[in-house]
């Protein structure tokens, strides 16, 4: 996990919201390091509704924080 | 999915809440790309009023960052 | 669904407030288009305790931008 | 339901804190105008773990509301 | 209850949290003010996980407000 | 529990990231003070979709806090 988030400051949108993306892997990753369980996990989330509208909204808080560091990109 | 997020620049209010919608889409994309799966997963969804209120906060949170990104059109 | 939201800026909080409720509806509504499907779904969180606090809390959220919107009407 | 929020300009950090509340029941009862079903569905929440918590948290967001719009009571 | 938030002014970071915290108990006091009713509420989330990060999550909420406050310590 | 929180300034986002998480853990620890009782906590979420998708979202919040801290690290 080293070296995972060098900056917030990235070319795009496009590009910050993959990071808002990667930034909310991050933490499920850090709470659950194990490969296997987080794999067993994504089965039951990947087809549930209520999972998968969570998952949006943190990543919807990460680009928050993402498009403010980037100036919003104006 | 290139390309889908050029700018958060809009012209309009209405247009910006409709880019807020579409970026709570675009991180369930993300997270689930199967259309299969999402289209099965949106019968879930569409009448349940739990699911639906927290869309409605996905998109409250992104369009909190789409107005401030425009200056919140004053 | 045309033109719904011409602008963020309102004269007073209470207007504020009323347009943060109306945000929230509408994304329910760009959700689950059908009047009636969504009137079904009104009996189910009309009175339930946790969906009325979770629809307040889209409403706080909303709020906060148009509140921001509006410098707070100072 | 007349001219309930004139202002977001309180005096204090409590008087701050206690309008955060009003806003966080004045949205609830928008959804909800039957004092009647209101008092019903108090009596779940009320008793409940997870819905005092969620309360906390509507309180929490119209706080940050309030608080900025106060200039944090400096 | 009285005077029971003089400031949002601290002097440390860990002073900021406690305050936090405390921000986020008083909010279920005033929805639910009997100490025996919260007693009784409080044996239901100590040893529930879902309880005990939805709490942190208040806590998270109003740790922004009171950090904001503070020109975060800097 | 004493001086764990000198400073919300760090000189990395990933150390920044880090004290997200930190901040998050502290909260639980203060909500619920038994490491016996948290251990047994964790047997529960460390499996649980939903629990670690809401890790994340606490983790996000306060990655907002210390980004806004750090001036983004920009």
């Amino acid at each position: 996990m080293d070296n995972w988030l060098p900056t917030l400051i990235v070319a795009t949108p496009e590009q910050g919201f993959d990071l808002a993306f990667k930034l909310s892997r991050m933490a499920v990753k850090k709470a659950q390091p194990s490969e296997d369980v987080r794999e067993k996990v994504r089965k039951d989330y990947e087809d549930d509704a209520e999972s998968l509208i969570a998952i949006s909204q943190v990543v919807a808080i990460n680009f928050q924080t993402i498009a403010a560091a980037n100036g919003y990109w104006r």
